[in-house]
């Protein structure tokens, strides 16, 4: 997959170049071309920006450097900018992206976009309800969920269907060394070599923290008879 | 402010060391202090990690290193770990945590955390509904929309009240030069010169935004007069 990167801070971009994402790059596994979009303004100054026509606070950023941007390469995939009046970004939209061959971000920075901009996007996503001082940390986040559903990107790292989100649940709670960490001591059916008690113990586990923190992930799935006495049984537990 | 972060990647920091937060820590107007929590090993391979009981693919983050390096810090303030299960981060808590003198964040990567990692912190919060391969990412997104509502970092930019999700509805759209690109020209209303028209298109244009994009944004919203009016309008316009 190839992903091209609109923005006025190309230095920002570190964390998507080390560890596994990093290694992902120097494998050829994504690849990550950021453009900076201030190289293709025409005035001496560089500018990016205007003031806003009827007035107001701030300034805005110019269609025509990204517009030039975006014609400079051969080609974009699916184009998408980060907004607030976007769909809000989720991990189905990031499964859906790892399937294209290409995908083109444009970030804004501090300021917002000439309404034009946003016709130039076959997306409007939003990363979540609050403001950020730019899309570069955002449109990281989006590029980073996306590339690490690639193949080889995860490594020996758990598979990504096993994770919160993707199987509807959350995770069940890890416990690794020290069995007793002052005095907070692992469960002891963790340690009991009871294969099928430990899986029905996660289960119940994940259900129960679905159940306490995100209920609404429960509207709308297909409980199994396992499942609906287990709800019963946290229900009475957590009254 | 000060914010510690506890991360096996300070590396990954660069984002909020540029432009305007990179800008308000060369002021001192904030301060960032990034741990290694690797640096808190005490077995000479520096692992972090461990298998889970109970068997399973991956590995877990242990509690000891993330311990001693808690402990080191002289103060903490508020605690903070990113994980699914925690409420949806927004810029209700972003304002809360701006009124903090110290915050501190631990950062996972790849893998979860052991449990009783969790019961080091003051809150749990999630970044949204989509995987990531590390805590850092989401964790500089809130680092990034909490320090900007500190006095003195968004400088000469429009003030923060002015934004969305602040004022409850999406922004108008905004347009600067050229008045005509490739034949999508302003708004006529924005070069009037008309400041009570052009007020009155930015409320309606905000309001239809939310309406067409983040309708339940305005649940609950006590309408004035005047936008119950511009709603009609806006249902008949876009029926």
């Amino acid at each position: 997959m190839k992903i091209n990167v609109l923005t006025l801070f190309p230095d920002m971009f570190t964390p998507l170049q080390v560890s596994m994402l990093g290694r992902g790059l120097e494998d050829g596994k994504w690849d990550l071309n950021l453009v900076n979009f201030r190289d293709f303004t025409t005035d001496v100054h560089h500018h990016v920006d205007d003031t806003p026509y009827g007035g107001g606070a701030g300034m805005v950023l110019q269609i025509m450097p990204i517009k030039k941007a975006l014609d400079s390469l051969p080609s974009t995939g699916k184009v998408i900018i980060t907004a607030p009046q976007g769909k809000t970004f989720n991990e189905q939209m990031a499964q859906r992206w790892a399937e294209e061959d290409e995908l083109t971000f444009i970030c804004g920075h501090y300021e917002g976009f000439d309404q034009r901009v946003y016709d130039l996007a076959d997306e409007i996503v939003s990363i979540g309800d609050y403001v950020l001082t730019g899309g570069e940390l955002p449109t990281m986040s989006m590029i980073d969920a996306t590339v690490r559903l690639l193949p080889g990107i995860l490594g020996n790292a758990a598979s990504p269907v096993e994770e919160s989100f993707s199987h509807g649940l959350l995770e069940y709670p890890q416990y690794t060394r020290p069995a007793d960490f002052e005095g907070q001591k692992v469960p002891e059916v963790l340690t009991s070599g009871n294969h099928q008690k430990i899986a029905e113990w996660r289960h119940y586990q994940a259900l129960k923290a679905t159940y306490l923190n995100r209920p609404d992930m429960l509207d709308g799935r297909q409980l199994s008879d396992e499942e609906k006495k287990m709800l019963r049984q946290i229900k009475e537990e957590t009254e």
